[in-house]
This record gives structure tokens, sequence and C-alpha cells, in this order.
């Protein structure tokens, strides 16, 4: 029988000099949670190596590069499902900024390339352009749990109001969003997008980011969150490293889209959101 | 030479109880207001009969109604823009809610009628079903003025990211939101929606609400707000009556759509939002 909440685990990672030292600390984090009291953890957008554009392609791996292995080892000790952040993906000559998800069992079942790629130039402010080292992805992705339907996206996919709306189309009733804002966009916008994206869709976003490391040259706001279908602020971190179990209640989304059945009253007799062929 | 400023003056109205006294109370509230300070002025929504589904019709009026007239004569002898709020509008056997604009010549240079109609039934909170009596239009409404193009939305439209962002591919950059939210509505959301559609379309919102009726059967939130591109609120009032002049840069809108250049990023060769024919 389906479970009617998800309590999820989110990782706000302070990241270690080498890929193998994160490893074991997340590892050590992970052990801090209590055996069967998170159904799923979450890690942050690029967790294995240094946010630097210039750096991307060094730290990328293939699919089935060691990172990969160890986030499905660690779903499958932990038996839950594990959003695995995001990390650098090489395929080809290409490299994606990729979030894979892995089942209790450790099977990879869904996987994101970050859609809209995070170049912005703001005077006295962030200056960032992944594209000059990465490609984007093409696909709205979501997947099935045995507790809801999940979407997925990266960071600034979040700005785009379409690829949440289409998630929902897809059935997501929780949006994960591993991600990164800075210290510019940060104050001025991660509350405020998390939780539109929950009221105009009547979902949970979560979204968990980066511990700040005052030393990185680009310095990650923080703040992982967790917001409800009616906008409310459920959970939400300081800059500093953490481990936070929340619990979703699921019946919540069907309550709030009842009362307020804005998905039901979009006018897609005047309108219409739709995906490419 | 076009200018790269526009003042909004905000009338967050307490209704009186005939038409007539409103006319006059609106006149005494506007006069208040120096000769040249604004260069457009904004009513609430609904501001010429009582916020309530059975009595739309008793109160509606055909276009060239007396409060049509009342309007085009108040922008004429002020010699400015006028975002006449909105009213219900009679035509034929059909109800609206329908927002009319004038410009300083007092000329009729657009209307909106509310695409979404307020339906929703909160458990615990705010009951209420415009549908009952009201019937939706069916366009999406910006107009030129010599600022800027404007777009027009009414109150509960503002719930759908896709209508505010159709008004921006039209041109707008500023969104004039003539509203009612309620007790239950206005602490969850009002706030963060004019944040929201302002950053996620990098454009300013204007929402002017009623003053709150103690008496009255909906309670008004109040609270008329105005916000940047980068999703400050500007200016933002309590529920008592009031008039508020807020001087917007336009000059702000392409500084932020330069930096943070998201509507340009949009991936259309994904996913496309477009009228239907």
């Amino acid at each position: 029988m389906k479970r009617n909440t998800i309590r999820i685990a989110s990782i706000q990672l302070a990241q270690k000099a080498t890929k193998a030292e994160t490893y074991a600390h997340i590892r050590a984090l992970v052990s801090t949670i209590p055996d069967g009291a998170a159904d799923l953890l979450m890690l942050p957008e690029m967790w294995n190596g240094p946010y630097e554009s210039r750096l991307f392609p060094t730290f990328a791996e293939p699919e089935d590069g060691p990172s990969r292995l160890f986030l499905s080892a660690l779903a499958k000790e932990r038996h839950v499902y594990l959003c695995g952040g995001s990390i650098a993906e090489r395929e080809g000559d290409r490299v994606y900024n990729t979030a894979y998800v892995f089942d209790p069992e450790g099977t990879l079942i869904a996987k994101h390339r970050k859609m809209h790629l995070f170049d912005i130039d703001v005077a006295g402010g962030q200056r960032f352009f992944e594209s000059d080292t990465l490609s984007p992805g093409n696909s709205v992705t979501v997947f099935p749990t045995v507790f809801c339907t999940v979407g997925l996206c990266i960071c600034y996919d979040l700005r785009f109001p379409e690829l949440a709306r289409l998630t929902v189309d897809a059935g997501a009733k929780v949006l994960l969003v591993p991600a990164a804002f800075n210290m510019t966009t940060g104050p001025a916008h991660w509350e405020l997008l998390f939780r539109a994206r929950a009221v105009d869709n009547q979902i949970y976003t979560v979204g968990v980011a980066p511990a700040r490391d005052p030393d990185a040259s680009y310095q990650s706001w923080g703040h992982s969150i967790v917001c409800s279908p009616w906008g409310e602020v459920l959970m939400q971190m300081d800059e500093k490293e953490g481990v936070a179990v929340t619990e979703l209640d699921l019946d919540r989304v069907e309550q709030v889209r009842g009362a307020v059945p804005v998905l039901k009253q979009r006018r897609t007799d005047v309108y219409r959101l739709e995906l490419q062929p």
C-alpha cells in the first residue's frame, strides 16, 4: 500500500579536497541519520569538485564513473532512494551538469541534465558562465517512487516556471532541486523561487545546496530549503553544513489542489504550454 | 522623446455606500496628488459595488455606463493615464469583471476581462465562486503608453504564471493588477505572487487593492504593492485607505534582463508557451 508521507534527508555538504575524502565524508554524515528515519537522501549540486566552469571537464566522469558507483552503493547500503545531487558528466566530448537518482536497490532510475545553463553577469555582483564548458540537457525529468511521482531539475532550471510546470503535468507532487545559489542571487531570490514554484504548482519543493566554503571562488548561499504546496517554508538551514530530515504529507497536495484548483483552472483554450516534438 | 520613468499613483480605496458617493470620494483622494506628480492613476478591483457574487449583476454597467464615463472624465481632467481598477461589466446577458484603461485625453485604450474566475473553497478559510454570476474574458491584454508597454490582468489571473509571461512576450515592462486578496490568501500569497511574477519576468508588478472594510462580507487584505524587476518590494501599504505614488525606473528592466537573461535563455526548442488560435 502506498504511504502518504515521504521523509527527505537534505544533506548540506561541505566538500572535501578530494573525491575519495568527500565520499567518506558523505558516508559519515549519512551515518548520523538513524536507520529507517528517511525515505530519500539528497545531495547538493556539483558536490564532487569545485564549482568553477574551467574545472568541470577535469572533474567530469562518464556515467559509470566512481561517483556514480559510490552513489549507487550508498543507496543500496542504506536501502533508500538517493538523489545524488549533481556532478559533471562526460559523454563523448561533451560535459553536462547531471543529477542521478537511485532506488533502494541502488539501481539508476532517473537522470537529469541541467537544461538551462547558468550564464549571468550582474554588475557589481556575480558573474558566471557554465556554457563555457558545459552542454545543456534537453529533457523534462520525473521519476516514480513508491510514495509519489517526483520531479527533478537543477539550480538555474528553477528560474524557468515552464520547467516546473511541465514536471507537474507529468505527475510530480515533489520537485527536487540540487542547487547552489550565490551571495548575489541567494539573498534576493532563493526562498522566493522555491516558495513560488511550490504555490504556483501546489507541490513540495526541495532545494539542497552546498555548505558555504569561505575559501571557494564561488560562495554558496546554502540555506537548503523545503516548501509546502501552500508556500510555507517547512525547513531552511543557514550557510553551515548540516543534515535535516523533513516529513512531507502528500495528502496536503490534494487538499491544496482541491481548495484552490489552479491547475484545473488554467485556460488551455486560450494558452498552452507544450513540449516541442 | 520617451522618458525612462513612470510614476504610478496607487489608490487603495475605501468604497462608499453608493456609486455617486464613491465617485466623489475618488475625486477627493485624487485631488491630494499634486498636479503633474503622477503619470498613471490606478484603482482597485470591483471598486463601485460590494465584492459579492450575487450582487455583481445588480451593480453591472454596460461599457458606456456611468462608471466608465466617470473614469474617462477623471483621466481627462487630470491629464493622466488611468487604470480604472475593475468593475462589473454587462454585455447582453453576461457579466464580466472588467478593467478599463484611459489615456490622458480620456480615451479608452484598453480593456481586460478577468480571464481566470476566482472559484476557491479553502477548508476553514475563504470560500468564493465568481463563476456563479460572472463570465470569463478570453484575451491577454497589453497597451502602449508614451512610457512603455504595460500589461494588465485582474487578481486571480496573477496565480497563473502563463498569463504574466504572455503579457511580457507582448512587450510589457510593467504589469498592473487590480486585485482583492482576502484574509486567507493575502497573508499566505499576496506579496509572494507579486514578487515572483516580477522576478520570473523581470518586470515591475503593481497590485492595487481595496482598503479593508470590517463590515464587508469579503474582507480585503489590502497591502497595495509595487515590486521591482529584481523582486524588491518598492512600496506596500497596510490595510487602511491610502494613496501612494511610486516612481518606476524603466531602465532597470533592461539592466536586470541584461544581467540575468532568463527571457532569452528559455528553451523554446524544448517547450513553448503559445496562444491558441
